[in-house]
């Protein structure tokens, strides 16, 4: 692989919500995603789900604690099993890194499923 | 687990070379490491490691391929089996993404092996 400058790869599609792969590690990946707006609510039943926001700001609802706002530069993990549904009030750039076949709306599935993408396709 | 700042995490200690654990993800781990000078040439044979920089730069050096420079920003997955050396000019600040328990020194061992230890301790 050849490295990844995150600014590029932000800069190199506009779609919301369809998250890129930038890296793999083990069976774990990097992904990049645009978020714009709210998800829909959902688990993952056996896996934990890293949010990084790199640009912007971002609130984690939550149904079993209180709401979490990550602001640029800042993580939370989302822990296997916890309902959760992220709200971007404005464009939020956000790097994932979760096991690499993580479905976005894991317990939920539906239209806002994405399949995920290479970071150039 | 509480979120995490990452410049407050840089900020919270000086010792360059001895990895932080900043989260968890499944048995992955978010590590974050200041880098000053030059590291051993290692490689860990089963697992990959991401390196991304978060301030500063960072060469990774390697025997069978081109060295790779990278800056803030940027990221870069060494592959399992492959040796490297982190070489960092000026202090660098980088995360590293990671089997939770891969040892930094990976097949070098020797005295730069440094036990992981949680982000405030």
């Amino acid at each position: 692989m050849s490295k990844v400058n995150l600014a590029a790869a932000f800069a190199s599609f506009e779609e919301a919500w369809a998250p890129r792969l930038a890296a793999r590690i083990d069976d774990f990946a990097v992904k990049v995603v645009k978020l714009r707006g709210e998800f829909v609510w959902h688990h993952h039943d056996d896996n934990d789900e890293l949010f990084l926001v790199v640009d912007g700001q971002l609130w984690l609802r939550f149904k079993d604690r209180d709401d979490v706002l990550l602001e640029t530069g800042e993580l939370y993990v989302v822990p296997r099993g916890v309902e959760h549904m992220p709200d971007a009030p404005e464009e939020c750039h956000v790097v994932l890194l979760e096991r690499a076949d993580l479905v976005n709306t894991g317990s939920a599935g539906g239209e806002r499923t994405a399949e995920l993408t290479p970071l150039d396709g």
